[in-house]
């Protein structure tokens, strides 16, 4: 693609960057902030360089944060002894949404990936098994990994490093037809663990 | 939705503002930047505070240029007596990116649109008729604008304004059916604009 100005195809080029901009996404990024107010680009761009700039991760859970410790690790009204295990930040936005889930997170800021070379060791899995030393207040261990191969493969490993922990309970989000959606529309496997994993009739 | 740190907050609400861009979206977009380098957000940001700051409009043909009269304008090569109207940038740059078109543009900035409170007077026509007066080089308009209800409403005023130039000769782009299009995809008053206007076989 060629551009009347070298200004414009700097800024295509950046964005394009960005995850699923294609180049002409970009362009049409480009032409709005141009056609906008001078102060909306200023307010993004400075958004941005903020937000990288002075973002945290909680020294205790690796979620983002504006302080040392996040808001959630820090709320004394959350459930201290229920740990949940995700894999990404977007988890624990996901989770904070439903307004089901009162206790603490540990995210281990990506899955197991041998493919990817992800191994245990560049995930947050050293700082999950100091919380879960004999003296912690965790009692239970909520994974809320997604059940695709490579979450199966975190999950799995991290339950067999917990299973010395005798009075430790380990769940996991549970499987099943998901809320609204049609039994003849659900994939085989998913079908099949919800009948497997059948709960009793009336149960939230 | 609610947010684990304020300043992702703000920087998501920036990018939500982006056309096309959701909160789902902006969120992806925030966490890659947060993900890789700070000095890929400096440079984003950078690029798009200079594209807003740095950008001119070139003061014959409207389009977007980093000088005061643009590149194709300058440039001795492309033919003068040949004048391209668009509405938008974009046209231009999907026009150039075919390599078959080595004339000039103007370039409206719209559309007449009563329903958006669209008039003549808020597109660049006067400019235009301007660049027509009877001792102007140029000796063809082509009107390249998309046959909409107000791109038709848009070029039909223009061949109006410009029906005392009795020696300028005023075209449109051709209708029909795309090239590798099927027949019968085709819409019917395409599929009928590409019989009436039917071309000699082996004309290019
Ligand atoms: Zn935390
Ligand atoms: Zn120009």
């Amino acid at each position: 693609m060629e551009f009347p100005s070298k200004l414009i195809e700097n800024a295509v080029e950046e964005l394009a960057k960005l995850p699923g901009v294609g180049k002409k996404t970009a362009l049409r990024l480009a032409l709005h902030l141009l056609k906008n107010e001078s102060e909306d680009t200023f307010l993004l761009a400075e958004s941005l360089v903020k937000m990288r700039t002075e973002v945290k991760h909680c020294k205790q859970c690796h979620n983002i944060s504006d302080t040392e410790v996040c808001g959630i690790c820090s709320n004394p009204l959350r459930d201290k002894s229920l740990l949940c295990v995700v894999s990404d930040i977007r988890d624990v936005i996901a989770i904070e949404n439903t307004s089901q889930y009162k206790g603490l997170y540990h995210v281990l800021g990506g899955v197991i990936s041998p493919l990817e070379g992800v191994g245990p060791s560049d995930l947050h899995i050293d700082s999950l098994l100091e919380r879960l030393l004999p003296n912690s207040e965790v009692k239970e261990v909520l994974m809320a990994i997604s059940p695709t191969m490579e979450g199966d493969t975190t999950a799995f490993y991290l339950t067999r490093k917990l299973r010395d922990h005798q009075n430790l309970k380990i769940t996991s989000i549970a499987r099943g037809i998901p809320v609204g959606g049609e039994l003849e529309y659900t994939d085989e496997i998913t079908l099949g663990r919800s009948i497997v994993e059948r709960t009793a009739y009336g149960r939230a």
